[in-house]
């Protein structure tokens, strides 16, 4: 016999309550503000054909890496590049197991969902324009096999997302960036404590082309690499954008694009020369004023910035909510304009006293081609993501989490033939709307039924053995004033006589329910 | 080029707004319930390791069938089953790829999380006496691979489970039907359109037993043939217990069971017997009246029976809400005690007229044996499931679906030289509580704005073009209110003059929000 002993599958975590109240306010609090801008809920499912995710993960450019896929057990047709269902010579359905994957994000979906309609429209004949307006959020699990796990991070994590299909105008990046930041706000983070960096993919495009760098291969590679700047600092990057360099902690050789001395510092001046940050006023005067101005790309990005810029000053976004940063290109090879990420500036201690940052909570942009690669129409689209378990990892690091919530009112078994008067008192509590849980453990002692009521945070314990059931009363102990009082009053009859009442079965509900909101 | 076109994996499905809508009602209002009977909420991964998820699915020996499951991408080491790590002859860990599924249920990860948290205990050398008390409840899509899928029915589709590990009183179970019932009208239903009918494994168990059918897989064969009691009637069931039949429709042979003709004949009277619900009263006598009461198990399954029904009539749950049906035996193979699930009585027409109904609509039950399959440890464990989506179909084809929610108010867009007007609009309506979209759409046309606006349920439009901008004010159409009159109004400038009204933009958010609130 082999096997594993019972365990979650590595990288995979279970919620617990308090982390699951933590990512219901999340997603309570974005959805209201992404419901404030109009976007309306829509689901898709976890599996998708490997083929409609398209190629697009971070760091990895083929889908089989990274991705959690496998061959659907149901045979279906395979279909030409014009969509008709191939034959054989025998002129039979040529039939295939066709690979799945569970999603690795909640765009590439998003797409399938767009182009499917577009894909069903055109079987009907109905003959397109431009294309409709889709606007939608989602939230869910999506799934990331990484080979190498860093600590705290996860196979399966939430994503909230919102995104605009059938839009053109750059004005949606600037609401994307207020939607972003009301969430955040909503959430509770105050302003100042997360900064938006805002940049465009046409700018850094622009740069590369003015250099000689135009193949979107290329490009997205150097993205790639400069998204590693915060990682790797600036020198590694320029040896990676070089001749590649070795990797000081695990001596692995990372091999370099080979791109020429005097472009690697064209880049790299371009990013130091935007390494401090300033006004955006400042940095679009220097976006301006440099040589690659001329590219008409390069000015396109620049000229999308400004009118960014415009908007979000319209509407009183100033410095402390976003600034434009050149040198943040974020990794994603399917962005195709306007890019936003959003840091936060909040600090915590790590266990060994360091201060440390959560870092990139958010991310978005614009990706035009994303529904073009899957059926070769071109569609404009932008859309942006709350990373929701970072955010609540980054609630819970710097105690911004809510209180509590207290756990139900427990009610002490003491003797089985009392079951159906402890019963009816859970019966009658819950109707005046007290959430109650009856002690059903096999483990019958009052330590631990104390103990469990502990870890549940009860905040009362409702206890009726043989004598109270004759007397018609009952004992409730304020178990949350209990824990408060146990190291301010020493004397075990006076700490009772605080927190210990006998209260008659007839008032109960009503007593406990004063009880209840006196905290 | 061979490949799929745009879709989604056949048998997965998108969900749109309203569909959301009506799950987060039904999520909402039961976990209200949930609650109040003191389970709190925990979640597990969508991906188990196949052999951690053990062998429950229904109508399927072995969880390669019926289930999506592939190798984890990772290697990992070999356990015996002392839970020792494997060696190969050189002393090095044997390493393998596991097999990992997804999710087919929520009580099958379940067993793993205690089982994992027993399996730590057992290495931190704690010592177990009986098993710690754990309730909690869990929502979200499971997934089934059935190789015909019935129309109308999906591969992923969502639960809502709640379930007590650690209690051996059936006073739990007796609880279950109870939460059943609360959680189910709080979410609508009426008393009277639903019935919870309850039975216990051990009485069919101990039927069998006396009639020498002992063996476990011998009497899950039969459980799983009863079950098909409603879907094939009588007749059918003793033909699949004996020499077996063929299927009407598909001309399938379908193999019997082998069962000798007077055990049949004791098996499909005692079905018929119970065929139509008496009292439960009643019922419980016709149970003890029966020869196999001398058998222990089938007595100590009508004394559980019996004991529900007391704490059931206590608290004022009476035949319209449970009756006891001995008929109803369930499919899966892990219930060891009392069972339950919940019929819908609603009746709907189908597109051809004819008179239907949903069916079940939750089920649950006791599984004392699940944690032991993992575990070899013996833990008491019960609990029961909202079919989340079975649940909306029924509330959608029985017209109880809240109304629907109005979208945000619409902006639209005339001329993009007032864009910044349009935003500053729509952020003070905003600002005053108001959903509200700008239309970013490509396609300018106002009939294509206002057919978004109509798709997306928008109630009022915002518009303002260049002499309504040079005034001040905008014009605000009333959308909902101009449906509502248009059969009954033909005049079109009475039309227009009720449903449309110049406001000025000073204005604009206090009127708004009076139109809205008329409503």
């Amino acid at each position: 016999m082999r096997g594993i002993v019972p365990q979650k599958v590595k990288g995979f975590r279970d919620i617990n309550s308090t982390q699951n109240a933590l990512r219901e306010l999340i997603i309570q609090k974005a959805s209201e503000v992404y419901r404030r801008f109009g976007f309306s809920r829509f689901d898709t499912p976890v599996l998708e054909y490997a083929e409609c995710l398209g190629k697009y993960l971070p760091d990895n450019d083929s889908v089989a890496q990274g991705v959690y896929s496998f061959k659907n057990p149901e045979q279906e047709p395979v279909f030409d590049t014009l969509g008709k269902e191939m034959r054989d010579d025998a002129n039979n359905v040529i039939m295939e197991n066709h690979y799945v994957a569970m999603r690795y994000d909640l765009t590439a979906p998003l797409a399938r969902v767009y182009a499917e309609s577009l894909w069903q429209q055109h079987l009907r004949g109905e003959i397109q324009g431009k294309t409709n307006l889709f606007r939608r959020f989602q939230y869910g699990p999506v799934y990331r096999f990484e080979a190498k796990l860093d600590p705290g991070r996860f196979r399966e994590f939430w994503q909230m997302d919102f995104d605009t299909v059938g839009a053109e105008d750059v004005a949606t990046d600037a609401e994307n960036c207020m939607v972003l930041s009301e969430a955040l706000e909503n959430i509770g983070l105050k302003r100042g404590t997360y900064l938006i960096k805002i940049n465009n993919r046409k700018i850094v495009n622009g740069l590369l082309a003015f250099i000689g760098i135009d193949k979107k291969e290329d490009e997205t590679a150097v993205m790639r690499v400069i998204d590693k700047l915060d990682k790797i600092g600036i020198d590694n990057v320029a040896k990676e954008l070089g001749a590649g360099r070795i990797d000081e902690t695990s001596g692995a050789k990372i091999p370099g694009l080979g791109i020429k001395d005097d472009n690697i510092a064209l880049i790299v001046n371009y990013i130091k020369d935007f390494e401090k940050h300033t006004s955006r006023k400042e940095t679009l005067l220097k976006l301006k004023s440099k040589p690659a101005f001329e590219n008409a790309v390069y000015k396109e990005g620049v000229e999308e910035l400004e009118k960014i810029d415009g908007i979000l000053k319209t509407l009183g976004y100033d410095e402390k909510v976003a600034i434009l940063d050149p040198s943040m290109v974020r990794g994603l090879g399917y962005y195709t304009g306007p890019i936003y990420e959003v840091e936060s500036l909040q600090t915590y201690k790590d266990e060994k006293g360091r201060e440390r940052k959560v870092g990139s909570i958010c991310g978005g942009g614009r990706y035009d081609g994303l529904v073009e690669n899957l059926l070769g129409v071109k569609v404009p689209a932008t859309g942006a993501s709350i990373g929701v378990d970072r955010l609540a990892e980054l609630l819970t690091l710097t105690n911004q989490v809510p209180e509590q919530i207290d756990g139900p009112v427990i009610v002490i078994v003491f003797d089985d033939a009392l079951m159906p008067l402890y019963q009816k008192t859970a019966a009658d509590l819950r109707k005046n709307g007290i959430n109650t849980e009856i002690y059903y453990g096999a483990k019958r002692g009052l330590k631990h039924q104390m103990a469990y009521a502990d870890k549940n945070n009860c905040p009362l314990a409702v206890i009726i053995g043989g004598d109270e059931a004759e007397k018609g009363v009952a004992t409730v102990k304020n178990l949350k004033l209990g824990k408060l009082l146990a190291d301010k009053i020493s004397d075990k009859n006076e700490w009772k006589s605080k927190v210990q009442k006998e209260i008659s079965l007839e008032n109960l509900s009503e007593e406990i329910k004063n009880m209840l909101a006196q905290e």
